[in-house]
């Protein structure tokens, strides 16, 4: 994984040698595996940890109100917005997911500026593999790998004509990436030297994209005349719910290729289906839906040509340590008043 | 589809402007669709097409002998070796294939020597496609999308975690590429921006390769130690038969991914059946096999992690129209005397 957060040692080091901040309450309300605990215990040394009583089971899961918080001066996982305001010394949240949409108010907002309270997110820490899991995508559709995975046509018949005549290269397609952040450089990265053509979408351009930004003015006319894959990234807010509706599918060139690795929530997922079975789009590759999994019976599941992981885009091996490097990583910032990563607040 | 063919209108004009060349009786052995069928026409204006009697429904099959072959001065598919002996007006044979096993003997070199017949494969024409097809089997198992597609596992379920964890990114991984042609230079630029470390296996290290080159010297010690993906694209040939044999699996890493895009014939299926069953390797992604398909209840169908495409790496949307035009440009360059592309004899 490379990583833009620096080895974790320095900055204990650095906080002893500067002083600057006496030992602090962390309070981490997430199960760890033993590798990565013993890492947050070594590299957090001359702190105080404290764990939550029912940690939650997963970095996605809330973690429960817990006593202990009222003290913490650091909160490290998913903690409990109203119990922010009632912890009185809280001085920075480091997020354990990509995703905040549960800080993401104009209330929590108010609460964290007027107390100088930086929140962090981790998106560094999943950006990497969550761009291979787009990639992954994008190359097993070009391959058309779902169906000849499945298939032991013999040569020259009709059916294993088919399947070689579906496989693509990726030369001159357009992908589209909706919502170019972290993941969407490194995947814009990863793209280029298959001769892909990349665009990005964002509201507004920055000049720093390194690929062409689409706006909202001219996003239906690229959907209709250039796009073969959308990547949809967009984090969930209530600004991207149903971001994705049947208006934008309907604008969709046919055989348009859609992809989610984002949040289930931007997508109308109804219009995703019905698009998926009049064959405007020729597949969908999922590793986001609302809810998750899917109920049985929901119409995705048997909609044609789509796929579907369970939110996995982000896992790898050794996710738990990374998440804790990261966060340590970040501790080394924040004692030393620098600039935190990830900072989404 | 990046051709280092031209344009196929400009041999077609230089060879009347020159006028170095009279009308070619040129011979095709395979079906081709209307659209392939058309270019070629337009393409050999000012030559004679002969098609076989019986074409070959596909380009990988062996064409049958056929009357009008004896008059040919060039064979355009799978030209029968002994009638190529008795066509005495021959001047050039062009494959319609990557594989030239058929006519890789000592006998038929001696013949296309002596009589000055060039041979030429068309390795460009499905390079692209076996190169993405390749880095989309990597992906894939990096991702673990065989399983994670098959699951509807919820969040913080252990079956969840543990697809979490087995995904992977591809940083720092080693991918070993075993036959360093046209597909291995191409995978191996795929495969940079994901922070992989590529190595190629070759006989005899030639210093173009732009990558480490790992000799026989080496490369036990190679498999054992560094290597995570071993991609196989050795062609067939009496050196290349169970080239991957049980003392090559043995040698490898546990945990090893062993891709094939080459020939079935190059492998021991036995041993990597057994390889899997042992869990030496931690899976095989083939698209070739011996024979294809494999046979019920053959051992690779049941092998654990074993992922199979029935021979389509090279296929391709227009695949036979880019055949043509790869023949066309390679016309261009014959009726010129230039030096032709994809000659191999």
């Amino acid at each position: 994984m490379r990583c833009a957060f620096a080895v974790r040692r320095d900055g204990i080091v650095c906080a002893s040698l500067f002083g600057r901040m006496s030992a602090l309450r962390i309070h981490v309300d997430f199960a760890l595996p033993a590798d990565a605990l013993a890492s947050l215990r070594e590299g957090t040394q001359g702190h105080q940890l404290v764990f939550a009583e029912q940690p939650a089971a997963s970095v996605l899961g809330a973690a429960k109100a817990d006593p202990g918080f009222a003290l913490a001066d650091i909160a490290f996982g998913q903690p409990d917005p109203a119990a922010v305001a009632a912890a009185p010394a809280l001085k920075w949240i480091q997020l354990s997911t990509s995703g905040y949409t549960r800080y993401d108010t104009a209330e929590f907002r108010a609460l964290v500026a007027a107390r100088g309270i930086p929140v962090c997110n981790a998106a560094q820490v999943y950006a990497e593999a969550c761009a291979v899991h787009a990639a992954s995508f994008i190359l097993a559709q070009a391959r058309n790998l779902p169906r000849a995975l499945r298939s032991r046509e013999p040569h020259a018949s009709p059916a294993w004509k088919q399947i070689r005549a579906a496989g693509t290269t990726l030369q001159g397609c357009t992908v589209l990436i909706v919502g170019f952040g972290t993941i969407g450089r490194r995947l814009a990265e990863m793209l280029r030297p298959f001769g892909v053509r990349v665009l990005a979408y964002r509201r507004k351009a920055r000049g720093d994209e390194g690929v062409p930004v689409v706006t909202d003015a001219q996003l239906a006319q690229v959907l209709t005349y250039d796009v073969d894959h959308v990547v949809n990234i967009l984090p969930d807010s209530p600004s991207t719910r149903a971001f994705f509706d049947a208006a934008r599918f309907a604008a969709m060139k046919p055989g348009t290729v859609f992809h989610n690795i984002g949040r289930g929530t931007t997508v109308d997922q109804d219009a995703l289906a019905h698009a998926l079975h009049s064959g405007r789009l020729a597949a969908a590759w999922l590793d986001v839906t609302e809810p998750e999994p899917l109920p049985e019976g929901h119409a995705l599941l048997t909609a044609p040509n789509c796929h579907i992981t369970p939110h996995v885009a982000g896992g790898h091996h050794g996710e738990s340590l990374t998440l804790v490097r990261h966060f340590l990583a970040n501790l080394a910032c924040f004692t030393r008043g620098e600039t935190l990563v990830d900072r989404v607040m």
